[in-house]
């Protein structure tokens, strides 16, 4: 027997849903391109010392953060989705060769929409396996990380 | 700076590797055509009382299974890799639109590879997130469910 392809709503999600002063294509480099993602997606003092991209569903995601103390965050992932210009999903759970990696905290779901004036919808959905996750992740400052985040993307999207 | 691609090893990982006396398209066949799927994809007396298979990345595999004393128990899930005739992975840790699901529980990595004489290396791997997963998998009866299943499929893959 088959049946009607279900929908789910993802229960614990945080959002980000802005519009930035700058086109999509700029956009879509800045997350896309190892060398332009680095200077934008962490916010400031953190820094990405190192990025690995390999733009395709199952490809390898890696971002290793440092901090001004000397931190050093890896993170380890894959993209689940690529529709250029359009949307990105990325997501800890594996690493590269859908092995399952060290947790399953995330899936970032991103979307873009070109807007008039050569302006871009941002949607950033992070959504979580639980609800103690999400909330560990708020209260690690996902929204003004986040924000401050896309306030570097899009001043470094206006200059491409 | 970009860095070479990683590389890494499943670390939570059951394996059935085993030649079946069946062509490789009836079994890709018996894997992917959710009534064929029903016929062999439960050890009886289980059974698969529905089944809804959307045969892309991120397209939805779901199973309703059956018990003989009425026991019902659902597996949402989704596709991650669709090679025809070559390779399915699956796995339950998101339902359609790569939302997550309730658990993060396992990947199974399904390899088929076309031999001499009609016969198919039929290759099944249980990658797990973590080692309670694996054991808890393990004493559920993987080794002799999985090997069930499996000699159910290569009867029924020998009749197309």
């Amino acid at each position: 027997m088959t049946m009607p392809i279900e929908t789910a709503t993802p229960e614990h999600v945080l959002t980000l849903d802005r519009v930035l002063r700058a086109p999509v294509a700029g956009i879509w480099r800045c997350w896309t391109e190892p060398e332009l993602l680095r200077q934008w997606f962490c916010p400031r003092p953190w820094q990405v010392a190192q990025a690995r991209i390999d733009l395709r569903p199952g490809g390898e995601f890696f971002t290793l953060m440092s901090g001004p103390d000397g931190e050093r965050v890896p993170n380890h992932g894959v993209f689940l989705e690529v529709q250029p210009e359009r949307r990105l999903v990325t997501t800890d759970a594996f690493r590269p060769g859908w092995i399952p990696g060290d947790q399953a905290f995330m899936v970032a779901d991103i979307s873009f929409e070109a807007m008039a004036g050569g302006q871009t919808r941002y949607l950033a959905q992070a959504m979580h396996w639980t609800a103690e996750a999400m909330r560990q992740h708020e209260e690690m400052g996902f929204h003004p990380g986040w924000n401050a985040a896309a306030d570097q993307l899009e001043a470094l999207a206006r200059t491409l």
